[in-house]
């Protein structure tokens, strides 16, 4: 059987803390066998769910009335044994583009509500939540309760998180916790319960290649993905600013 | 001194709960003397945070690097002295319209860890929840917490909620809550300290004469908004609905 | 293998509806050939955590400086497969009992984050949730990131909540929900993995019988334990009431 | 007019994060007038809720069924005008003694939901929480949502949190954030509003004064506390370590 698991990263940057620990739990699960994959939310155009549910709740059921790149999404969850989702910490919550990922979900879980089968029961998934301030395991807690009620099926030890400002990979605990997310969805997928479900630093062999690994990622990454940022992010920065201070104090 | 109470609709829905709670609010704003307005977020097109503050800090400040209806917005914020803002539940947690609108007020708040004043303290801000399950009250600490990091000032009985099926306008404790709310933000606004600040209904003389202003307006966007609902919701009932039945199966 | 189940009931009262819900779960449970037993954490005396984590990390583990009841709450739990926590909502959070019960678990937690296994790992749990406000997901999603971070497997729809006025006896959906628990965690720890993961009622032979033992259940427990609590409670009713009111508004 | 301020430590230590962060909010009141009074909740012997509520609605009120040292606190409370929450962050949330307090505080609330006035409304608070794990802002927006649920003010600016391992005092931000909350709370027991809400460092002459007054504070704490606490903490070092662990194993 090979197991297949999805890596949703809800951050704008693909080279930033959520990406880093993503791609090492999805590297661990790969060191198990799995097949996986990343995607990137911020790539696709979704839509906010316009709350058809609310209305006539038989409206709300995959594969959803909008029109837009959820489709695509909807038909990769399907084919997933377990996912991954990876969030920055925006406001004490996900971001918004991971916020409308979820909302959309609300198609397969409402046909449970309806009495038929949600698609999602039995999957297996784990969380991640990187952000340098407060807010991380209330981001985690928040989607324990959203995947559960999905019928989704939480592993042991399937969180990871960071909340200082300056680079994860720096952080053992945290990478270790990335490591034994991809493993523990891989072996419940697997229906494997082996003796111990938290590996420590000194039972992966392969701890120190799977971080190189990484950090060769994040570098690519970085380099194709910061001219397009650059150019939107310094906007702002220089003469711009002195302006927008001025509109500011003259509106208040 | 004319006090301006701004309130922020996330739902989708014009007639909805949440929509009718806001509006016995402001209306009972209105009763204290603020000049009122509604702003139906679902109205306005606005993108996804895309956390240039995590690569150069100075960069996130009003009015954003993002070119969408948030400028508008912004303006309205700047200009108002209080404000209210009303959500459904969505997954325990705010819908994805209120999530963008929030995460996009990070140019206020990054003024304020940068050393300069947050334009938005000091004002005053009350919260709606409505929901037909739980999270009513997760969905408001959660706003509680984003707007006081904000320097944002919370009256007391700042809150109202409804998390059952059924209409709000049925439920006088909820009503309550809501009139409560405009009240008291205005008091907040205007430096006040009034003997109780908690009115009951028999002490609110205009509170039949507001519920049912609220229910006319609800009944005018019902009519006005249905329309263009029912064409989007019902796309998948029918025959499409057997079709999307089919191809799930297939794709499990 | 015969797989033991405990059900820890954080209510004061071994007759409302967090109790119901639990004796439903741990039943359905029994349906499934486990053994169960109901723990009321109210019948013990559990002190309060001192946090000597903070002064010497060593300090905190199995089996506690503190001496009291837990002693013996430690070893029911350490000789259980799976467990379910139920908790009255009080103030949007656990009762103070069940919050004491689960501070005292970080003895067995903190030997994880000492490199020692954490004797929990593996386990299965459920959570459920009664209250008549607002509040249940919040516990429940606070419950799952404690469990979860204990290495506590949650199998799919391991949740159950009531948050109306009510009997919970009345409410099909939360019956099922429970229902649901007990079945999954037996059929996770037994390592199986059945077609549907979530029962209907009338995929339940057995459903009016469990409901009509637990009912039985009630009411015994009710006789039993109302003598002792009514003595309790109505001791500010009646003419003590008028005193209190009168104490209160001298002291203001 | 005076304004009292009281503060509550819900941490068992008396030299830890938690009483530093209050004691320097605390002390900032104080330069501006206030009179104020630190409360240890580990001084006190609480009991926790019994839940009447849940039968006679009407017996839940003050001064409360339970014979405790709440009465001394309830007392306490309706003297003041604001007061500081300070709790360490045990499992993503309050201490239990803090977690007894504020369930204890129904008595207060459960009047207004019976038609009366909740003795609390008006009265002004703010909201401190340290740990050296992630939490602090879920433990805040909880504490926000029962405040305000009891009809108190949260003025502009009123929390702080650490959530490092280290030494609090180290750390500009969590004590500027400290420092604000006292003035904060002062300023809008007195109906003031200042032209800024949030002061940075150099605007507070009196900070290095402050700051130093704290840890002399600390020591003095730390001397009186530690004795009895290594006696209690030490106990399971040692050579009962090794019989813990023993016993430990053979019971799985």
């Amino acid at each position: 059987m090979v197991v297949r698991i999805l890596g949703f990263n809800g951050s704008p940057r693909k080279y930033g803390n959520t990406f880093k620990l993503l791609s090492v739990a999805l590297k661990a699960a790969e060191r198990f066998e799995a097949e996986t994959e990343i995607i990137h939310l911020y790539d696709y155009m979704l839509k906010p769910c316009i709350g058809c549910l609310s209305d006539i709740q038989e409206a709300c059921r995959y594969p959803c009335v909008l029109d837009d790149d959820m489709k695509f999404l909807y038909d990769k969850i399907l084919m997933a044994d377990g996912f991954i989702m990876a969030t920055p910490v925006y406001w004490y919550s996900p971001s918004s583009q991971m916020k409308i990922f979820i909302d959309r979900l609300t198609v397969f879980e409402n046909m449970a509500t309806m009495g038929e089968q949600c698609p999602l029961e039995g999957k297996v998934a784990g969380i991640i939540a990187c952000g340098n301030d407060s807010g991380t395991i209330q981001v985690i807690a928040n989607l324990y309760s959203i995947l559960n009620s999905m019928g989704i099926n939480i592993p042991p030890w399937a969180l990871a998180y960071y909340h200082e400002k300056g680079d994860v990979l720096a952080k053992r605990s945290s990478i270790l916790d990335a490591v034994n997310i991809g493993r523990n969805i891989v072996l419940t997928c697997k229906g494997e319960k082996p003796e111990k479900w938290y590996l420590d630093w000194k039972h992966i062999p392969f701890i120190y290649d799977l971080v190189n690994e990484v950090k060769i990622e994040v570098e690519e990454n970085r380099i194709m993905q910061w001219k397009s940022r650059e150019t939107a992010i310094s906007k702002l920065i220089g003469n711009i600013e002195m302006e927008a201070s001025k509109s500011l104090r003259d509106k208040q």
